[in-house]
């Protein structure tokens, strides 16, 4: 099963005349919905309710977005620069978007057909990408934590957020297939839960121990000696290792280092931004207070930054870069 | 209007037989409701439901509980030692609801009369208490701050967790009173949203600029500039100055320590129990995954100890306790 792909109708063979189809995340864990969208419009929607949302899902997203918007705008150069504009704009913070935005906009000269292509192509790397993160990743986490380690996990990193697999949930995902997993605390991820509905969801279909912690328990937990590690992703990885990740995560790096434990970012390499010099450059979407509270004003930053020196590794589909070690991404 | 207190009936002259009234905490913000407590059982209830809650509205509620427990097993004296133990043991954690019961229960040989004398002297010593942390604190966060500080704050510290004004809270608003706060940041508090719903309430209605933030955003607030100390409350303070207070406490201590910020603590002096040698000691109430997400296991701790070395400065009623001085309790 995959979180978005894109789809042809029964009559169509191997044409563009397709659309995206993605798992509407806002309607996970009660409903198992799928979205059908045929529009730049309605995918710039999916994007910013999060429907769709994870750095390389957001990346696919991107790139397929293009491949309905040459469609849309075969005839109309001026709507086409627009709508590609307006998908990679669609959420400021993650670099993925923009990439694979950009990398299907490349080959708008060439017309509809070179330009899905080339949205395949990010879709089928994204794939791979999970796959050589997963193995790359329960390597290190073995070799860190030795063979049957506790991890803390946050925010969804799973399936949900690539394509297939996951990125740091992927991870996990395959520690338990070695067997080589004791349990998993899972962090609910305020404001949008996507901790305690989307990666519990997945978890439990993988039949992975878990329990659900809401945010501010972690760097606790680490303290009482509940956690051998701490893993998740990236929504963008600067050239000085600062990374950016949902809201949440600067402050279980602390946790780790105050209690000693490494702390894993996994990310595709697409989500490695060497034009961001760190993280005082990145712009951190506000998503405003609805989000939070219908009683007062709130401060709702989407993301944060944990300085390069709080992070163990990063653990891309290509490398692991010890930040540890003084390596640099 | 005080959060919790005993009431006699029109007919009563300043007798034994009223009964306790409290605000049901669950009920706000959405409806200011008034819970009339006349059974040891609806106490205890009351408490563990966190209808009444926070530290020194505790210790009051212990207090008159076993005033309640006099009168209702006053032919009973198994029955009222078993509720005197039910008082003291409803939450595990805040050392003040067994301390204000057993000060009240000390008196039970002297009859009922005396035991809601003693109860009520908990009461004034509460209110006065919150009125000498309020001006304290105002005076150290403005020596440490300079003229108009942003403040972030955690869980609810205010007239709702005393009797009336507050500990932390009080603070904040002695300094909205005294003109010297630019606004306040209030972490939502979950699992129960205690800041949300409890000190957005309180802040909204002494007129006090605020935003509320997930838990999970305030060290990243701290490193991006926006605060200029913590302030909170406490459920116990250990002899070595550790802190046991709502869970997140630590996560924003470690978040003010990273960001070179002050990080305070206000809690009456009967919070402060020179027999627990520190945090580790403490049992930290675990409250079970209902609490937390209703699709899958939890870990629920309730509070967590933030250790001494993060603590800047105690206030209580009677001192300042400077442990950035190494001054210990």
């Amino acid at each position: 099963m995959r979180t978005i792909d894109w789809v042809t109708d029964a009559s169509g063979h191997g044409g563009d005349a397709g659309w995206i189809e993605l798992i509407d995340q806002t309607a996970l864990p009660g409903e198992l919905r799928v979205l059908r969208i045929a529009t730049v419009a309605e995918l710039v929607a999916a994007i910013r309710s999060l429907a769709v949302r994870g750095a390389p899902a957001l990346g696919v997203a991107g790139a397929f977005g293009v491949a309905l918007a040459a469609r849309q705008f075969a005839a109309d150069p001026a709507g086409l620069a627009a709508a590609v504009h307006a998908i990679e704009t669609a959420r400021p913070t993650a670099v993925n978007l923009a990439s694979g935005a950009r990398r299907a906009a490349a080959l708008l000269p060439r017309g509809p057909h070179a330009v899905l292509r080339e949205a395949y192509a990010v879709r089928d790397e994204e794939i791979a990408s999970s796959e050589a993160m997963a193995v790359r990743g329960a390597e290190l986490v073995s070799e860190l934590c030795g063979p049957r380690p506790r991890l803390l996990t946050h925010c969804n990193t799973g399936g949900l957020c690539t394509v297939t697999i996951g990125t740091a949930l992927g991870v996990v995902g395959e520690l338990h297939r070695r067997g080589a997993l004791a349990g998993v605390i899972a962090s609910e991820t305020r404001p949008l839960l996507q901790g305690a509905r989307l990666t519990a969801w997945e978890l439990a279909r993988w039949g992975v121990e878990f329990r659900v912690a809401v945010d501010s328990a972690g760097p606790f937990l680490m303290a009482r000696g509940e956690v051998d590690a701490v893993i998740l992703g990236a929504d963008r990885i600067c050239a000085n290792g600062d990374v950016v990740n949902k809201i949440g995560t600067f402050a279980h790096a602390l946790g780790a280092r105050r209690a000693g434990l490494p702390f894993l970012v996994v990310a595709p390499e697409s989500t490695v931004d060497p034009g961001t010099p760190g993280g005082s450059a990145v712009e951190i979407e506000d998503r405003g207070a609805d989000e939070v509270t219908a009683l007062s004003d709130a401060v709702n930053p989407a993301f944060d930054v944990t300085p390069h020196d709080l992070v163990t590794a990063i653990v891309t589909d290509r490398r692991v870069i010890r930040l540890d070690r003084g390596e640099k991404p």
